[in-house]
C-alpha cells in the first residue's frame, strides 16, 4: 500500500527549505511512499488534499525563539480549516523541524511549539530519533544530530552564509534521516490499520 | 496479536494513583492489551520487563512545575539503564499525564518534560486525543477532558479532599480513553510491524 | 520621578483587549505611572517611543497553542527594529498575558513563549505574584488566579460570550494586579538606578 | 548598602560545580555584593538564612531533559519549607544555569524549568543578557554565550572531560557574566526599594 508524507514549511531565506527538500528525500528513500513538498504560501491550494495524506511534517525557521509570523499564520488558519471540522488531522502522523543561525538558538521552543500544535490536532509525534551528535571531545561538527536535538530537527545555519551553503551537510542528513523515520512509521501505521479492520470486516 | 502496555507512576498521596489505574483500566478495556502498573519505588524490579513491553505511559504529580523528584529519579535511572544500553525504549509507543491541584498549575509543563522525556528515548509520543472541555458557557466541569489539555492527562484533585474524592469522574475518565488511546495505536504499529517484516520474510 | 509601562497586544474579538485595558488599569493605580497601550496593529507608529518606556507588557490571545500569527509578526519585527540595533530593549521590565476560551489550553505555553522572546531581548520577566487560585472544595471560580498561572495571567473567555461578558472579573482583577505590579518593580528598577548614578557622579 | 546573591546548585560530576563558582566570582565583581554557594546536599543548613538573601541563582546538570533528581528533591521541598510559610521569598532576584554535554540536549527546556519554578515563588527572573555567540562563518566556539542562550546559561562540558577541563573558558566567563548580571539588578532593586520606602516614612 502506498502513503502520502506532506511537509509543510516556510523559509524565509531559503535555508529552511532546504532542511524541508531533505526530509521530502528522506521520505521519497522509502518505498511506496509520496511526499509532498507545500510552501505556507501557497496551503490554501492544499487544505483538501491534506485531508488524504498520512503524516504531515511542519517546519520554520526559529524567530525571536517560536516559528515564524508566516509559519504561524498557517497554524491559526488551521483552526477553521481543520480543527473547527471536525479533528480531520486526528490520528495522522506528524514531526518537526527547524532552522537558525544559533546552535540553541531556543530552537527547542520552536519542536516544543510544533508538538503542542499537533498535539492539539491530536496527531501522533514522531521524534528525531537519533542519539546525541558533537559531545565530546573525539567527537566534531561533522556527525548527524551534531547539536543534539531530539523532538527533531535543529538545523543552524551561518547567518552570513546563503542556502548553498548552509546549513552544512550533517544537518541535511539529518533531515533526510527524519523523512525517512517519519516514513517507516507511517507505512507501519497504515499497514496495521488496514490489517486490523481488515479482520474486523471478515 | 497480544501488546503489554506499562503505566509507570508516582502517587505522593494516592491522587495521581487513581489516574495511573484508570490508564490501565482504559488500556485492558481494549482487545488483547495487558497492563502493567508499576509504581517508581518498584521500578528496580521490571527493567528488564521494560524491554520487551510495546508501550510506556509515564504518570506523576506536578510539583512546584514538574514531575517529582521520586520520578525524576526514575527518568534519571534510565540514563544509564536505558539510554546508555542502546536505546532500548526506541520505537516504542509513549504517553503521559499529571495531577494537581490547580486547573493549570503549570501542569503543561509537567507533560513537556515527559514528552521531551520520550524523545530523548526515541519513542513515539500519542496525544491525548480529545478536543476541548468546558470552555462555553453551557459546558460545566463534569466533561472529559474539563481543562483542556491535548499532550496528556491533566487531572486536577483539590487539596483538601483525599484520593477517595479526587480526582472526580470526568478526569478518570479522560485517563480511562488515554488508555484505551494508547492501547490502539501500539496495536495498529505492532499489527503493521510484524506484517511489513513478513512480507519482507516472505 | 515618573516611569511609562507600555502594553503591546493583539486581540482577535475583543477579548483580549479588555484584559489589556485591565493591566493599563493597574499601572496607572501605581503613583506616578504612566501606561501607554498599543495595538500590534499600530507598532509601526511606536518603535520610537517604546526606546523610552521603562517596561513592556506583551499580551495575545492563545491561537492553536501560542501567540497569534498577528502578534507574532510584531515579535518577528523587533528582530530588526530592536535586536538588530543593539538590543534597544535591554534591562527593561517584561511581563505577559494571554486569553483562551480553555482553562488550560496550553496557554502556559503562549506565556513561556513570550518569556523566552523577552530574555532574547535581554529583559527582566516579572512574574504574576499571586498563589494559586480555585484548588480546593471551598473556592470557586470567583478568585483571583482562579486557573493557577505563575508566569503572567491565564485569562479565560468562553467561546460563546463577547468581550462585554468576558473574562469574568476575577481574571480582570488579576489582570489589574498585573499592571500594578509590574508598575511597582519598574518604580524599584528606575529609582535603584538613578540613585546608583547619582552616586557614582557624586 | 550591602546584597547577598546564594547560588543553589547540584553537580553530579563537577562540572555544573564549576559553573556555580564562576557565578559567585561574578557576583563577588560587583562591590558590595556577598555570594553564598549552597550545594543542594547541604540545604537544609541554609532554609533560614535564605529568607534573608536577596537573590538566589538556581543551577542543575541537564539529565534526560530536565534539572536532577537531586535538585528537583530541593525544589520539592521549597513546597513546604518557602511556599507554604507564606511565599518567603517573593519579590527576591532569581537566575539560573544548566550543564550538559551536548550543544543543544534540551537544555533550554532546563532554564524554562527553573524559570517557572521561580515564578511560582514570585520571584524576578533576570535573564543571561547577553546576544548569540557563535552563528557566523567568522566566529568559534571560544566567545561568549557560544551556543546562544537566552534564559540563563546554558554551559556545555564533553562526556569525555572531567571537571578540570570543561566546561571551557568561555562558558566559565558566561557564567561570570550572569553572576555579575544578577548582582548589578539586585542592587539596583534594593536602591530603589529602600529609597521608596525611605521616602514614604519621611
Amino acid at each position: 500500500m502506498s502513503t502520502t508524507v506532506a511537509i509543510i514549511y516556510h523559509s524565509g531565506y531559503g535555508h529552511t527549505a532546504r532542511v524541508a527538500e531533505a526530509v521530502a528525500r528522506g521520505v521519497r528513500s522509502t518505498a511506496n511512499t509520496q511526499s509532498l513538498l507545500i510552501r505556507v504560501e501557497d496551503i490554501d491550494q492544499h487544505w483538501q488534499t491534506l485531508e488524504q495524506v498520512d503524516a504531515i511534517v511542519f517546519g520554520s525557521p526559529t524567530y525571536m525563539g517560536s516559528v515564524s509570523a508566516q509559519f504561524k499564520a498557517f497554524m491559526d488558519a488551521t483552526s477553521h480549516q481543520v480543527f473547527a471540522k471536525g479533528g480531520l488531522w486526528a490520528n495522522k502522523v506528524a514531526a518537526g523541524f527547524t532552522n537558525a543561525a544559533s546552535r540553541s538558538g531556543d530552537k527547542l521552543a520552536t519542536l516544543q511549539q510544533l508538538s503542542i500544535f499537533a498535539a492539539q490536532h491530536a496527531m501522533h509525534w514522531i521524534n528525531l530519533g537519533l542519539p546525541p551528535g558533537h559531545n565530546s571531545s573525539t567527537t566534531t561538527e561533522d556527525v548527524m544530530n551534531r547539536d543534539s536535538y531530539f523532538l527533531g530537527v535543529g538545523a543552524q545555519s551561518n547567518f552570513d552564509e546563503g542556502p548553498e551553503l548552509a546549513p552544512k551537510h550533517p544537518d541535511i542528513m539529518t533531515a533526510e534521516h527524519l523523512g525517512a523515520r517519519v516514513a517507516l512509521v507511517t507505512h507501519e501505521l497504515a499497514e496495521g490499520r488496514r490489517n486490523l479492520s481488515l479482520r474486523r470486516v471478515a
